[in-house]
């Protein structure tokens, strides 16, 4: 409030950071950075009850270089203006000096709980239970008065993000230090609008040096089995702990397909024959090698695997349910708050919260997503199988030539369908990714979560069918198993070795040896220095290519399983190094990423579950094209015919059960759906009980 | 209150019927049954508010003939008592005499509103918005100080039902009139106690004669196309309004199958053979007479019917939950009440509502299902099956008897088979009924709605196990199509006329010329004895068999439509008739039903879907043996095998299409989930302000 006052003061209470032009990096004010709210350098707190003695400093923001003092200065003041007046009612600290290119964003008690209330966080009540936390009943809740034990670091700094990023202009302003052309119009947003016109460069939340330290001894130093999903959870955030909380159960649910698998093998005297294979890659066997028995436990093998996947996923359901309710993200109220920035719509009164805000027609949307993105989606799909077919036919033509000139010239030629359809779908995936980012944004969204699940959905589709195009055209129209074999046997060795180089390897020399130089950093560094040398690591890219990882796994564990039984086992090799890997990378190589706070896994458990169905049909098809059951209908004792409707008739029964299974496991522990149901008890006797209340009143 | 004074007084008022042995029909107090509250007769109302000039006589409760008088006035005295009493806080009459065998019994206001509270009714709002009814904010409701707006005669009739069997023993005690033996213990439900005791024969609500006949009127006596379903649902109560509004939406949607049928048959110019097949029963086409365009037909028709169901049942979802929220019953708290009258389990505090009641736990259920129901349902298929075995070893050794000797003995001993298959089916039939209803019994189901779809799931499977067996044991053991269309069409043309008799015509004439003469009825009759009158008519023995009627229709629609093309045509004039005359049944030929207000129609749509989906299975194989593509395959232009994968192939598309569709098609519309999310939004808020109330308090 006092803010209000002072119109060009800026921060007033920061007279030491105030001096211009204070080069020093030990500067006076800095280190005391994450010391007292009301010593110098931090806006001040509005209301008496935040005032505390230390200030956690959770968000750094980067300005342009060009931005000038009173932009930054009428900028801190937003910040700490209260809600009321338009402001986002945090801390800013205006760092080393003034005019620097920093602003460091800490958050009063008062706010970090109207949000926690907002996005419907639950949290542990006095009673012992989890219960939806509600502001006006703030100090019944355990740990209120303690932000740091009663939030997340990862909440308290998506709160501070979320509150900038819903910051919106009350009315037409022109804003101090730019140029007249830039001004902002009424319920303008402001980050965005400051974004693009870059006086703001970046907002990233700040490491914690202690808390990092503790979790990564616990996660990935040691040789412990469990991971700390929970400090997980608490540092980075439940979408990242939800990505590790399903690598975890993902990876320990591949022992038993693996022990099958290798029971298998070795008792069909298969294993070094299937090594030989996959080393040597050359196609050894023919026909005639594959014996009768070893087919048998190829069915069962695939049989296995297609009930297993329905079981997993079912079971992560549940497991994924209960981490949510112990995380406090089961009731999230996205639905029922603002709508995220990059919505727009006419303003009118949503039927729901009957708040004004913008608001766009559900019918608009379908008509949008029918109509422009499932038609160019296709094209795109379309795009993949004519560069395959491309591919095929550029080979053929390329070895017809070099059969007729074998030359120098034609073996060069050789390698160029190949690297012609490399460049083909790199290019081809790039410009996909950014039309499935204009055809989200054009569908608007008015959710984040959802917006980030239809992107999701978008670019997971192409991804996939670029993965699995070839394979497929082995499988179905070429019906050549053995170099179906060899090419995943292949696939799996070597894309999962580039992926961990990719993914960390070449990361973390790039880091040690390039960026780490540059970043000498010792303890006495001031925090500033610090928040500042974390900007230089490169920003977290999400976690769309580790599960986009997993699926691809699960996709040549269950698409293909019964041609190539040992793919469990390199696969749970491969997922115990990739847990820590993974984790080293998110505390190591990365900026800190923002994590909205999430309940389950969204599209991507839908995306499992859609394989695991499609499983059935790839895996009947292949036992169907089997040599032994191939040698029967040549051997006559079966027709063709019967054989096929005998594989069509267990394909079906293998659908039901899977079906059934699904429907039986119920998705959510007995406890939990007990839980949720007295949460809908209770507040339906409340809502009875209010009607009273405003009827007195 | 009052009541609890006299100990043995029984109803104190009632001045004038307490003199016994007064056996003249036309009593002094009998006329003025339906007149004055406070009049003679009736028991006092406990509570000021509920004082009312009028009571409108609900439900009629028999007692048996040996009965005696003070069992009679102790019930009364219950039936009247205050809720906390242990009583069910309703208005008894004991009618004619002191003595006879009938209570009448009615509800007042506040008794009414509770239960109206307690079931989860939703009500017009003074606002005009529907929302769920609160006890505490009566007054703000529109209509709520007169029941017989607020409240629908189906409604008022249940509530009154629903108390009665919620009343329980607060205490060991023994019934005055009653031998020692017979005693109540705590926490026994009189209701069922005294139905087993034989005290009570029998309880059912009473006809209102001036609804009922404005009722009829606008229902099936006219020419009117459009039923009044919500005067159905404000007489009959909502689970039959659910089951004509079925009935209606179902056959109206018939007509674009059957007019495309219509289309494919003149075209193909097989009406004539069709017809001529279809009466005479003669096989008279051969496989050479099916013309190629007529089979080309049959496929339309058929990728049209497996496309056509899923969008009925998809849109038929969004009807059904509009209508839902057009009769109240959007948010029914079935959940959160007490248990169903028949559940038992140890005495515990339920962890939702916070309770004490009996509770059991949900994995000894779900073991009872898996372990015993499941088993037992799957070893009467078995005899199903066995039946349907043995019937046709049967025929095959009597015929080759038949021809060894033809004697007339042996040509007697032809039909025995038949015969004894018949018998075999019906004594299976019931007993299975028997089974199934201990079975779900022994699954001890907590809410009513959860019994009643677990019983009907079960007899719904046999039954149309029993039903369809045969046609798809034509269709894929014998794979003979051209007998398979001779049984569909005399099976559409019979059953369906032997069903509108038995089910209309007989009732029809029992009612009329045996039951009708006995009960010889004049206006001026007293009101009592119209009530008796009523219990002569038979019990409504439920909606199962309607429902049934639809569902093997749609199954042979859908199953096997593109083996008869006219099916949708006969359904359609069929549905016409049914429409009315099952309007006619509800309204004349039985007693009126209690009905409990559901929000959809609970298994059956489940039933309707799964049937939507096998119908893909059934038709691309149909469509296999159809004799076309069997003439292609032996004239060689196809091998037998592709043809076949083509089948599979296409099955796989148009699964995918219909799960997409139904995806793809929201379940409720816009507006609905709008209300229901405004609910979901004003409940939470309420819970937060709740607690800010009880912490102030």
């Amino acid at each position: 409030m006092s803010k209000e006052g002072g119109d060009e003061g800026g921060s007033s209470s920061s007279d030491t950071a105030q001096q211009p032009e204070e080069k020093t990096p030990a500067g006076k004010g800095l280190s005391k950075l994450s010391a007292v709210a009301t010593g110098p350098g931090w806006t001040k707190v509005s209301c008496p009850c935040c005032f505390s003695e230390r200030v956690e400093p959770l968000v750094l923001v980067k300005l342009g270089e060009k931005v000038r003092p009173e932009t930054k200065r009428w900028l801190i003041r937003v910040i700490g203006a209260p809600q009321k007046d338009g402001g986002a009612e945090l801390l800013a600290h205006p760092g080393e000096d003034a005019s620097g290119d920093i602003i460091v964003v800490a958050a009063p008690r008062c706010t970090l709980l109207k949000v926690t209330e907002e996005l419907g966080l639950c949290k542990t009540y006095h009673t012992g239970e989890v219960e939806a936390f509600s502001y006006h009943d703030r100090d019944n809740f355990k740990d209120s008065d303690n932000m740091e034990v009663f939030l997340t670091l990862a909440e308290r700094q998506h709160m501070v993000k979320y509150e900038l990023d819903g910051l919106r202009a009350q009315r037409d302003l022109r804003i101090p230090g730019m140029p007249d052309s830039f001004a902002l119009q009424n319920r303008d947003n402001i980050w965005q609008k400051l974004g693009s016109a870059g006086v703001i460069v970046d907002t990233y939340p700040l490491h914690n040096a202690d808390k990092l330290k503790s979790l990564s001894e616990a996660w990935y130093t040691g040789n412990q089995l469990a991971q700390p999903l929970d400090s997980v959870n608490e540092y980075f955030g439940s979408s990242v702990a939800f990505y590790f909380s399903f690598l975890d159960f993902y990876t320990w649910s591949l022992l038993p397909p693996a022990l099958l698998g290798l029971t298998i093998t070795y008792f069909s005297g298969e294993v070094q024959k299937e090594i030989e294979e996959s080393v040597s890659g050359s196609p050894a066997t023919d026909l005639e090698d594959d014996s009768g028995p070893a087919v048998g436990g190829h069915m069962i093998q695939a049989v296995f695997s297609m009930l297993w996947s329905t079981v997993v996923m079912e079971l992560w359901k549940r497991r994924s349910s209960s981490l949510s309710y112990r995380w406090g993200t089961l009731h999230l109220a996205e639905r029922f708050a603002e709508p995220r920035p990059g919505f727009h719509g006419d303003l009118g009164v949503n039927p729901v919260t009957g708040r004004v805000e913008p608001l766009f027609p559900e019918w608009k949307r379908d008509l949008r997503m029918a109509l422009v993105s499932v038609p160019v989606v296709g094209l795109f799909l379309g795009l993949v199988i004519l560069g395959m077919t491309g591919f095929y036919w550029g080979e053929a033509q390329v070895q017809q030539l070099n059969k007729d000139w074998d030359s120098l010239l034609s073996q060069t030629l050789i390698y160029m369908p190949s690297v012609l359809h490399i460049v083909y779908t790199n290019v081809l995936a790039t410009v996909y990714r950014t039309v499935a980012l204009s055809l989200t944004e054009f569908e608007n969204h008015r959710e984040e979560s959802s917006h980030e699940n239809h992107l999701t959905a978008k670019v997971l589709v192409f991804t996939f069918f670029n993965y699995f195009a070839v394979l497929f055209h082995i499988a179905f129209f070429k019906q050549d198993v053995p170099l179906l074999r060899k090419r995943l046997a292949s696939l799996l060795i070597v894309t999962q070795l580039v992926n961990q180089v990719t993914e960390v390897v070449i990361p973390f020399l790039v880091d040690r040896f390039i960026s780490a130089p540059k970043r000498t950093e010792s303890e006495d560094d001031p925090d500033e220095d610090k928040f500042r040398n974390q900007g230089t690591l490169p920003a977290f890219p999400g976690l769309f290519a580790e599960y986009i990882e997993l699926l691809v796994q699960f996709g040549y564990l269950s698409l293909f399983s019964c041609v190539y039984p040992l793919t469990a086992v390199l696969l749970l090799i491969n997922n115990l190094t990739e847990i820590r890997s993974d984790a080293y990378k998110m505390c190591k190589l990365f900026r800190k990423p923002f994590c909205s706070p999430v309940s389950n896994m969204g599209v991507w458990r839908i995306a499992f579950e859609v394989l695991s169905f499609v499983s059935v049909v790839s895996n009947c098809w292949l036992l169907l094209l089997s040599p032994w059951i191939q040698r029967l209908s040549q051997e006559g004792e079966w027709s063709s015919t019967n054989i096929l409707l005998m594989a069509v008739l267990v394909e079906h029964v293998l659908i039901l059960v899977k079906v059934v299974l699904s429907v039986l496991i119920p998705d959510e522990p007995d406890w939990i759906r007990k839980k949720r149901e007295h949460i809908e008890f209770t507040s339906r006797q409340a809502l009875r009980e209010q009607k009273l209340h405003s009827k007195e009143s």
